[in-house]
């Protein structure tokens, strides 16, 4: 059995730098035809000549001529009209992080609201330049999403040309909101789809699932679930795939972040199937992404078929989702 | 300044066993009069016989004769009077675990209601042996003492002359049950007064700080803080420290356990001085518990100065909670 997928994309992809930057770059080139590279470095990319220059190490180290790197910057708010505009041929959208609230995001933004923000989000409405948000407000860890909901609905209704991408949503809550604004969309993440708090937590403690925002309750990978096997036209994949060191992630303070860059497809292709979605796929891939961010990827054909595949314990010093165990699909090829 | 503290009692303790109890139970036994032992060895304390032999081990381990082990079976639903009756001499309570809800539980009990262990539960009452119980469900880790609260209210009504000690308890509705039922008491640890679960996973995620039942929500802690500050009288401190080599902590899946005991006496001295509760603490660590299980402990006097400590950053291979910090009181003198 086998199943072709036409232009992977992930919309959500961290790889870091220098050497892990290195080591990583062509796990994701080589089954997905582009990905939104994250701009969280430090210092974060501010530039538009750290733009350049970043794409230009992510071009190398991914050492792949049909897969495209598409650049974000990191939200600063004094970013102005003039900026934007000569920004706009080298990046594909801008992030936004709430100052401190992940990894490297200590120069994201104190204050959320579309007052301080308007001339910034105006400039980008005008120049058609989407808004990736990292979505969470500073209260309990398990409540820091579902408090960042009004933040999203006021964005969206005072800039409601401003395309707005809920990243890496982890709620019903956010699931709730999508359908009421025109202008707002997300990602879904592959780890997100699969676990709750109980595997980060309920068991004993696996610091390779913990991540930021953190795994939440089953109602709410229900609501998840839902959106991404039924392709929802607003939702699109994005791994948010994070490499650490594995000691940085096996130690007395674990970075956050899954690494699931070189499993998502398989993984991807097995749940679709489980729950008999498979014809779902495809969509939530790469079909939904390019209508929502109106672009062409480079073709791509990736056949995965149903021929064990084992994980490696370790991709260099990174350890990956379901190191070493089992999955049921496999890439085959690639073309 | 001193403050004195008479007959330290710590309700609730694992030592474990071997080289583990051999580096462990000199701390405990150095600054608390007596403490609880926990029967969750592999396999686990179930005859006379094992009582015995382990109290020995504890005793020649903890290498202080002004301390006292107060042992444990673990419950079996099998027990019957005449075991019971034998058994009283030796132990100091039973201790109930459903089975596989944390470290070394796995021969607990299934189902816990009061129909199926009735005869055991009667014989424990007429014979006047408390019932400790570790009260979690198998549910979604947030809800599991929540969904627990039920059982210890079947419990309570069912069983009126039986003594129940809700261990560990770390939520509001576990606090919220204790003045309803006349025979329901509870330990509380020194970590659930301190943290949430926005220390364990908020920002890195910190294996010391992982336990079960895991750490909760603000307004829980609220409670727990508010049964010990003022020395609830049903309340009793129960430290549930629980030493695991740091590999065991620092790797892809973490035990779960916080080390207390050597530092325990210190912050909670800290803890009740910042909210002006001092007085309550001697009731909170030693009062309260012998009037609830009625017994006299060994004398004990702990001195404790306003004079920094500097917890050391391991205890042989267990690294303890605040490793490296500095506290305000430390221990002068013990007599």
């Amino acid at each position: 059995m086998q199943i072709i997928l036409k232009n992977p994309l992930d919309m959500h992809l961290h790889l870091r730098d220098k050497d892990m930057l290195k080591a990583v770059a062509e796990l994701s080139s080589k089954s997905f035809s582009a990905a939104i590279i994250m701009p969280n470095l430090l210092p974060p990319i501010t530039t538009i000549e750290d733009v350049i220059s970043y794409k230009k190490r992510v071009d190398e180290a991914s050492k792949n001529t049909s897969f495209k790197p598409l650049m974000t910057l990191f939200f600063k708010n004094n970013y102005d009209f003039e900026f934007l505009k000569s920004a706009k041929e080298h990046i594909f959208a801008i992030k936004l992080y709430p100052a401190g609230i992940t990894t490297n995001s200590q120069d994201g933004v104190n204050s959320i609201d579309s007052e301080s923000l308007k001339d910034t989000l105006e400039a980008m409405s005008e120049l058609e330049i989407p808004l990736c948000v990292h979505g969470e407000s500073e209260g309990f860890v398990m409540d820091r999403e579902k408090e960042f909901v009004p933040i999203y609905e006021n964005l969206a209704t005072n800039f409601p040309k401003l395309k707005i991408i809920m990243e890496h949503i982890t709620t019903k809550d956010s699931a709730d909101i999508l359908d009421k604004y025109p202008n707002l969309y997300a990602t879904i993440t592959l780890h997100h789809l699969l676990i709750t708090l109980d595997d980060v937590a309920g068991g004993m403690l696996k610091p390779h699932l913990f991540c930021k925002p953190i795994a939440k309750r089953y109602e709410d990978r229900e609501a998840l679930l839902n959106l991404a096997l039924n392709a929802h036209p607003k939702v699109m994949f994005g791994s948010d795939s994070a490499p650490h060191p594995q000691d940085a992630k096996e130690s007395c303070g674990c970075a956050a972040g899954v690494f699931t860059a070189p499993i998502a497809l398989q993984v991807l292709v097995e749940l679709f199937e489980k729950h008999s979605k498979l014809d779902n796929l495809q969509k939530f891939i790469s079909d939904n992404a390019q209508k929502i961010y109106n672009f062409e990827p480079i073709s791509k054909s990736v056949t995965l078929e149903k021929k064990p595949f084992i994980v490696p314990d370790a991709y260099g010093e990174v350890i990956p989702m379901y190191a070493g165990e089992k999955l049921k699909w496999s890439i085959s090829s690639i073309s």
